[in-house]
């Protein structure tokens, strides 16, 4: 793991869910090497202190956050902080010839205005941001291959996106019924303690939440409008699921050709999709299941038509911490290198 | 617990997941006691083989279902049968004087051939069943007073019918726009074992089901055009979720009159559950989690509108073997016998 | 609920898992009212706040706490505060006439060093220790009857000196040789939020803690030295266990007579349990499930000895929050008032 | 995946979860390719059909047992069948020159009264008997590399014997004072549904079972035996923990010489599996959880001294169905073929 010609990597904001992912799926990746470790109330701590089960794989130390430093280190620079914070550090990275992808919501808006509505945080950093890409590789392949900078998608946009993209796209449903009902395991909330996230609390329970005005809302709206050529009102509710991992997107829309059956649907989603080694496709009658995403980069897709109310209902599911944020950031980086999309990243999940 | 004045009750189908709640419930009732425990592969067990942390409370044998038997032993019968063998048994117990309490499907719907073609079962009962009354007590209080039969809801219809009967009674959505996303911990498949039920299969990962075809969609529509004065096309999906209990119902709905908002909403659920003591109702922004119905009777709802979309979205959460089985059965036997909604039934779920 | 002639309880520490038990089971209980709720960080709080889901049937608020408000509003004063604490305020109450069951460990202990040792904390209120009796009614009944001050025993310590009592009372094994492997959910961590009790984290993982050194050792030595009239030294080893409550205590111990078969075991457990109405005890082969005694005031117990090697194994099941800690402490209170052990305890677990 | 010079590798018993891992290790060893999946009940079905979310991994079908067949399409047999049925096919394998691996109790006696005592199965070959190795690679390593025939250990007797081998081997402790309190993951007992396996029965709960009878005594008392140079007599006792993987052994033990510290036997450790690069010690304090293990074949050890008791604690984490089953499988054939022990194998767990 790791050789002479390996491109060197650095995470800033290490001890997080994405930053462990991130550091798994580099050493096991054939052409990256991870040179630096980044983050804040953890600097000084080594690796092996945050998670010990990996002490015998990463000797590194984690280290203040010092622009020079990460950028004598390491070519490429992943950024998994809390929000507001990459938007600082990012333009410095990128004068210095680094290439930036971040885990966080700072460059996935190409309105700053509706980041700053949605997250309460101001910017003034607006031509770096026109720079930045939306890092979902299904629909931006082309930016992706010649992006310096990625917001890479949150993890209910990317299910739902990719549940959604085909039915906007060829303007198959009546864009403002669509309706996402989302499911996520509470690793989402990342690993700092809040009472919800107890396994007490959250545990033999579920329970909506930011019903009507999650902020997952207007990143879904943007890249739904995009597809669709218009504005677009979608409802998204998410809900927190007592597991670990795994996003289920049950996406609801009313037809607007209520003649078409699964079938046409079906070939609709292949077609699409023709192209995107990672997301799958499942046979009539079959529905997915979080657990078959987990551990891996694949999207799994149910297409499913009800004759008697004319609506399409798409299933997708994720991995939340792997095609919906970490592992999907390297998928990125794959296109970028203008390697294979699936090059290091695991493929089959852990099952049962 | 049991006194010289009380009801007997026997239980037909005592070894499932409904038997065993209802066996507590009744050992807890201060007007019930238990007579009769009967059954099929389970006869000639005691019950504290089938449960042993009850073998101190319980001392009855599983016996053969015998109608003369049951007949003279319990004044009050419930049936938690698998489909279509309790409209074979109930007719002959209604003949010799029982009230009966059907937890199966067999005494739900007004339109027998409903029945025949979601079920697969032929039904020749039909005398009997125009008998029946539906056994939500929240919409059918006065029928059930007058019962002796009563057709307990299902767990799905339970929590969606509530969660959408004051939109549909009060015309405030168009009805065909109702979407009911629900949710259920595995034990609404029962005790009998399924690959799919296993914690290895079932546990951290959430999948959906019978989507667009689930058999609870009929019972749905039924109660909901029952209440809407017109037909009515609902479309409901169900998901398994790794937990033990509870059903969490998303309803989603388009406002006729977009000029309502939360408050008005409000106002008007309170209204209607008035006179329902299990029903719930939480202040704005708060959303139910299953957890506070475990092991309790009650429905906690809450509404939420969404100005963008137009849209109400309701929230509803149960006990699915309480109020969506056996406590709900029990609520409705207090109303046959003018006892009081609430009598014996336990109201505060044990947290976290 | 409440009435003229009950008894006024308040709560000191009504925000955490010991508290909102506590505010059921004061609830539930016949002869109890509940007339004060007092707290640092949620002073000034509703309790619906804390807890929606008992909003309706709780309108009181977390008050201040103030030792004189608390003597005049209540007559019985149940203490569930980190540890430290309670050693300041129950001198004060017990001055003003109060009687008082705390939960924590600050009244465990019959000698104040060990407890300084252990929790690292100086005390200096050895006349009022003094006083204090160790609240596990099954050893100490006739104690508690008398007392004005009751200690309530670690979760831990119920489960393993229900299972250890009657060996070392008996002199059955060679008190050394015990072992106790215990596990527990992880409610016992208490709500205040923490890395290893994140859902994320502790789910679908075991794990030992605090090995060879957790504190609740002292407290099982203490207990079992009184017991078996000599100091013992117990090993002891907890482990965290993905699930919200219950304890599984499994005790190994070397017989000092090979001669022993388990129905000399089960007889011997009989008759030391015979007036012990929340000790199950189960039949031979019947091993327990923590869940039996979930939500419930009950410990079951199975015993079993292996012929090959000598040895004594015991088995007992508590829920942690329950016959581990609040429950219990309303026992306590049961007989402290002359009441029925049972009286409005819950006896029979929701299952499953 | 699967090159010119890559070995042939069949699974028969491929339907179950040591079939389903042993299918994607084989898709991601670099060195092996799946040519054959054998089966009874599944015989006829795509393996697409028993996992979904393989179907575009794997696309052969579950073919009928049959040994020429097998023989033809495979050099390498592993083998997943019920107890009792490799033990007919084995032979027959290993006349046409295949390598076989049984992941069954089949193979892994010494004396096959032993087996036909604790598994009630009659047995006449001897002779292929002896041949076989017991796949523990850390304790038999050189028998692994020249066998034809290796009996895959039990998952317990993995867990349990990596912690006890350094003790028995050199003496440290008094071999009949050990004692192995285990705990499992519910995959252990199967894809074949039980009731006791279910989510809704075995979900937050713990219980012990087989106390003082399971039959993974006998195999941990005959490995353990040969390393103490005498027969032991251990006690082992299994626990249903609720999740899906993992095993954790606790071990007690007395030590001969009370003398020794923590650091005493951390050398030894260290020095006992200088060679086994799958076997990770923990640094002082720091113990092991089993989702660490998950989805690797990694087995994490701390080591614990009480000098209080004079006891060592040892504690070891495996993945059940890996280092417990089949990756452990794999390891052997890495070994057999005198290839890395490492070669293919996921070293790094998913986490959380």
């Amino acid at each position: 793991m790791g050789d002479l010609g390996a491109v060197s990597v650095g995470i800033v904001g290490a001890s997080g869910y994405g930053g462990v992912q991130l550091v798994r799926l580099i050493l096991e990746h054939p052409h990256l090497k991870l040179t630096y470790l980044g983050g804040d109330s953890s600097a000084g701590k080594s690796f092996g202190e945050l998670y010990p089960h990996l002490a015998h794989a990463v000797d590194l130390k984690v280290e203040k956050i010092d622009v020079d430093l990460i950028a004598e280190r390491a070519e490429v620079v992943f950024m998994g902080l809390p929000n507001g914070i990459a938007c600082g550090l990012a333009p410095q990275l990128l004068a210095k010839g680094c290439k930036v992808l971040d885990l966080s919501a700072d460059y996935r808006f190409w309105n700053l205005e509706t980041y700053e509505y949605h997250y309460g945080i101001k910017r003034s950093d607006n031509t770096v941001a026109e720079m930045a890409v939306y890092g979902l590789p299904e629909l931006y392949r082309r930016e992706i291959q010649e992006a310096q900078l990625v917001g890479c998608p949150g993890c209910y946009p990317t299910a739902s996106l990719l549940a959604l993209a085909p039915l906007l796209k060829q303007g198959l449903i009546v864009p403002d019924t669509a309706i996402v009902d989302a499911k996520s395991g509470t690793s989402g909330a990342g690993r700092t303690p809040k009472v919800g996230s107890l396994l007490a609390e959250a545990d033999n329970s579920i329970a909506p939440y930011g019903v009507a005005r999650h902020r997952h809302t207007p990143e879904i709206e943007q890249i739904g409008g995009d597809l669709a050529g218009r504005e677009v009102r979608i409802q998204f509710t998410p809900h927190l699921v007592p597991m670990v991992r795994g996003i289920l997107a049950t996406v609801y829309g009313t037809m607007r050709d209520p003649g078409l059956v699964r079938e046409d649907l079906f070939t609709i989603y292949n077609a699409f999709y023709r192209n995107a080694p990672w997301v799958r496709l499942l046979p009539s009658g079959t529905y997915p299941q979080t657990k078959w995403a987990y551990g891996t980069n694949a999207c799994y897709i149910s297409v499913e038509v009800d004759q008697r109310t004319d609506r399409v209902i798409v299933m997708s599911v994720i991995d939340n911490l792997m095609k919906g944020q970490a592992s999907q950031a390297i998928q990125c980086l794959n296109i970028m290198m203008g390697w294979d999309d699936m090059l290091g990243l695991p493929q089959l999940s852990i099952y049962p």
